[in-house]
């Protein structure tokens, strides 16, 4: 491990929570160099839906890698790419009525977030745009002028300005009717708010620390944006590829939003890859006006059309997800119930699980003692004050449980230690 | 086609110069869905310095993906990563005597820039940059506040500021001594000039029109730079990992910038991933201050592991790269000459070749008769007046001469007219 | 009135209003050149507190122009500045324990309000600051940034960043706790607020609407502010100098601001003049750090002293204040019952006090009728929506009750449908 | 002179190089409270062209005081405003085929300064300017912006944007041909420049060190905004109302800006008075747009009037403006050629004069000494490297000379004690 001291920038972050070297990894477990064997509540911070290297998308991928398929494309057409697209739309777009077009920036999620707020801009006439407390969309300039966290802000050495932000669901814990202070400042003429070309939100916030919307706060927020001409964009990066259950995290809430950024889990193999969709009355885009070298990596586009037909041709791993969820969440309330005195709330929705502990610093020995016992966990929230529950969606029962013990483990010997 | 033009956003370019679909690729050939087959003069803007799906890389790559290895990462360790680091600094930085720390931003140069500017602003304090005429960086809002194109630029829906150009090497054609500008206002405690925490430069600049900068001009700079406390951010992204010849582009000029950026040609194959390079005393990150999701792209650690050890333990690339590029600037003098009333300029440095027209909108016609011809390559410049000749560096003498071939034919053919 | 049709820009408002070209004007009362008097309810917009060139002051004033004493001074010291300072000290900041520095800036308060900001900039290194909805602090680009009204703000003509609005108090009409978003997101790291250097705040908002903070939530702001290491500017620029009782605005909220701007009613004659005061410990400044060439508007200092020594020696002026804006309360308040359809609200404190219509546009008319019946008032609020009564703080009991007649004349008016 | 240690805040600076009271001031002289005189080349900084307390404005103002006449009265129409306006209109636009109409901003250059950068945003629908090196054009954020001195911009607390530097003439010893820079940048598309609303330009930088621009130089000026549509902004604060010799100092150069600012001496008196000229088709401003508290300062009406028709119905006060200019420079010219190791440089032209010191810190003693010896001057320049000489454009002959006398020994004493 030598070399990573010496070489690599201070900057590296998990590697400091799991300091040991990893080799190989397979649906639900990586495996380090020294053999041991490790569960994921991980899953690449929501890039590893279906786990390590699931073999329905390995073999295809391999074999565009062996027939010398074209990998990197930048916007050319390509098989691959008219593949994804036309599967994208049998398998994702047409059966939920959803007429977008489709972008391809740079294969991040914050360039998806950057492309996103460019257009609404562009539309609009309009430079503000309204985020939400303890947002997380991305650490370029304009995707980290709408995220909430003070450390990651500061890092950008200049006044990060043009946006406001807003309560975000439960921000008040109920105690004040839904957009009050948002609608208000909207309708006077004197609030001094800018007015907004967008609204970024995430239907959960999975940095924020799990929190998620309601239906009808999501309703109701799509509902005021028309209003007022104000577009909607949701950052599905983390939340979206069925992370929450459905394909988009926002079904359940019965909104189209005017933009859609996606990332992470779209390649269902953690290659990068990234998508901006958009109401096709909103592709005002001139030709190259947002580019990138790497929004053509092909190979990427290979395992995202194996990814649909493998995933999302039924409605197993959508049904799967939340019955795994419920299942956390059921485990999660007991465990808060067991050990009260520390104060633990569980949340989330879907396979976006957080336990939060009324003393922020006992999350993160938490999450330590959970390594400790073979299982991979971050914490989340402005304190570091959850435990974020994030299994690949395909993982089994078996190691859902397996992982779930491991947590009261974990949950206890702090809760003993402490 | 029709999937593309329902379906992918307007955003789109090459895909519109040339209108075929792409299946494969090898070496220094693309093959379309009819079996048509292109020379590639493009190089994926840069990013295919050793040809497509170069062989000594392909092995690793599909050995890896067999085996299972760690794919997604994020900034844990992994062997993949670890063989890297220790190939880099074998290879890379030992030889040159570089004391390089590397951070692994995301996997895209526009991340790069965005990451470097941050850590100049963090390590001087200061909000203000330099960048160039007609410099390229990126499409993210920090990226494209030091990019000068103007209809890029106008795609941002902000005001960009905290930059203020300067003139490239030559922007005067020589008339005017070096930084004459530049040092009066650095120098004259009223210019209102705000003081730069960084000047971010590109050695050649590629999107800009193939504009190379002098050793000396270099040097003067990186002088200037330290005389007045300015940290010099070479961005290498498309001009290094040998584009004109050394591995570093800016070796020639016998210069050590305090942080370089890399991205494009890094894995070798296409695969994204970027590294910022920032010398030890500047590494003032703390831990997470920058991150992103494809910040650990496996794959292409071990297939840019492959690349360093195929291509850069000796110096035959390099002295290939040098010698192929003054074969190109010999033939465009000879063409420049003989077609004499377009005004051709030939440009450029190793194997970043522009052909400059007196007439604008003449070298997008004849790139689109060397794409009639079966050759593929772009314009670039702010009016695209400049035919950009950037094919592989692996690229056969004979594949050489044939595309050089096609270039004569579609200049003449330009020249009578048609 | 041709002149001004034909010379003078169409960026003049209030003549649009009062159609007659004034001549003189004394007291409480202007004269229009065909010789009808009118009463005044205006004030200049608060900047005649003891009415049109009172004698007290008038004398003085002339005696030192006939005795050529310097008129303007920049910031060399003169004997009108000494005495004025001296007067300032003793009559104003003794005798209510407060320790002010007192910087003489720009003679407008957008110059008192520019300077503040710079400074709490300067003290606390940090470039967010805090305003109100519905605040009105001046034209130029730093006090418009903080300044509520959207087209206002849309006349500065780029984006006005830097400031993030809260809501001002009573803007939930109660049903909210004072401070919650407020406190809530500067507690919440995650809450994507910049941390302000400072709030400014006024103590009543005039522009705004007539708008009265009450003590306690002022109070509150205070203690908020020291909690969380912020400075707390009170703009007095309008309500200060007895407009609401007692000389500083603040005093009934028993608070010590860090800063205050004054301006309008210093002079006390309608000369321009301007003040900021600072805490001692916060005086940062640096020599010639912020200057303006009218800043030693002598003749100003001459009246401002008169005006301290006629007026603020004894609690005539604030007890006299009080009593009429408890006059005028009782009226409107009579006046709202009376005519409630229209649903009228009175507002304000001491002599700033308002008059809110149901109807927006109605209170627009109601002036109308005033002026035809020869009173001067103007409308306030983000929709125009509010009948402003400012009148000079030493109106008699008469001239009150002939304005207050007159409103009731012009609301009964307008309600009646002319 | 206790009370302004203990009460003034630091900001203060004239003070600090003469340190002794003033009382009263009358012509060319100052007395201070022992009754020493002091001889004036510093005029106010140029807001006492016509000296101090000129009697031809003093009857007239007084009269006014005394009759009651409208002191305050914003932008309600008064006689003094529309004889100013007329008088305005005839002895100064129409003798010169000046087309302009007429704001009144706040009564400080700074206001005019800012009204004019918004009004040529507004026009042009662009955010960006362009100001010179070594500008000063006030300490209100927007002036600030296009303010050169770096002291001064920093007390901004925020980084200032929207501004680029351009090199006012002679920037470079007439070694570069003018506009080289400028226009190449705004040519090319790619050089990321933020196309320009408006240049703002002094035509003698008064702060930046008395340094005067060609009539060529502005003349290609205006020729090249012409050319591209921007907007030429002439702030004429300092150098307007006859400092060096025509009404206008744009005049000589036979160019109509499309937007002026006024402010300093066109009241005559010292009193605060602004004016913004633009070109008739230019007055898009909105009722109310910008607005100002203290836009309406009659007495400065009145005094303006009457310096209009005592000074500028005539071209005595011009010519001996011109012949006064021509005696400095010759004096300065012997002196710098009498002390040539100072290596002084006598610059400026009409009434606008300075004499650069070799070793900066010199210029500064020099005027101390100039003080001992009862003079009043100021430095001026980047390194307060000029003895600045502008007398009232009043001043006898024989007090200039005796100010020059004085200069010459200040001079000789700096020399020998040095």
């Amino acid at each position: 491990m030598t070399i990573f001291d010496e070489l690599e920038s201070e900057v590296r972050s998990y590697c400091r929570s799991w300091p040991v070297v990893f080799d190989t990894a397979i649906g639900s477990r990586l495996t380090d160099v020294d053999g041991n064997s490790y569960l994921d509540f991980f899953a690449g911070a929501g890039t590893l839906n279906y786990g390590h290297n699931p073999p329905a998308l390995k073999k295809p991928l391999i074999d565009y890698l062996q027939r010398d398929g074209v990998t990197h494309g930048l916007d050319i057409h390509t098989t691959a790419k008219a593949e994804f697209l036309q599967t994208f739309r049998e398998v994702v777009l047409e059966p939920r009525g959803l007429d977008y077009k489709v972008q391809f920036p740079g294969p991040t999620g914050a360039n998806a977030v950057e492309s996103a707020l460019k257009l609404a801009r562009k539309i609009t006439g309009r430079e503000a745009v309204i985020n939400f407390t303890n947002a997380f969309h991305g650490m370029t300039l304009g995707a980290l002028s709408v995220t909430g966290n003070s450390m990651k802000r500061g890092g950008a050495g200049v006044p990060l300005v043009h946006a406001t932000p807003m309560p975000y669901d439960n921000y008040f814990d109920g105690t004040v009717p839904d957009f009050l202070w948002f609608e208000r400042v909207l309708d006077d003429q004197g609030s001094s708010l800018n007015d907004p070309a967008a609204v970024i939100v995430e239907t959960v916030q999975g940095e924020g620390g799990v929190n998620p919307a309601r239906a009808e706060w999501l309703h109701g927020l799509a509902e005021l944006c028309k209003r007022h001409g104000i577009l909607l964009i949701v950052d599905d990066v983390q939340m979206g590829i069925g992370r929450t259950g459905p394909f988009f995290s926002f079904e359940f809430a019965d909104i189209q939003p005017d933009i859609v950024c996606l990332s992470k889990s779209i390649s269902g193999y953690g290659l990068p890859m990234a998508l901006v969709l958009m109401k096709r009355e909103h592709d005002e885009w001139d030709p190259g006006e947002h580019n990138g070298t790497f929004r053509g990596n092909n190979p990427a586009f290979v395992t995202a059309t194996a990814a649909l037909r493998e995933y999302w041709t039924d409605d197993m791993l959508e049904k799967g997800t939340i019955a795994k969820g419920e299942r956390i969440e059921e485990h999660l309330s007991r465990l808060a119930e067991a050990a009260s005195p520390l104060e633990l709330t569980p949340k989330g929705r879907g396979l976006a699980r957080g336990l939060a502990f009324g003393q922020a610093e006992l999350a993160g020995k938490a999450c330590t003692a959970a390594f400790e016992r073979g299982l991979l966990m971050e914490t989340a929230g402005p304190c570091d004050e959850v435990m974020k529950l994030m299994p690949p969606l395909t993982m089994t029962e078996d190691e859902l449980d397996e992982g779930l013990a491991i947590v009261t483990d974990a949950v206890h010997c702090v809760a003993t230690g402490a």
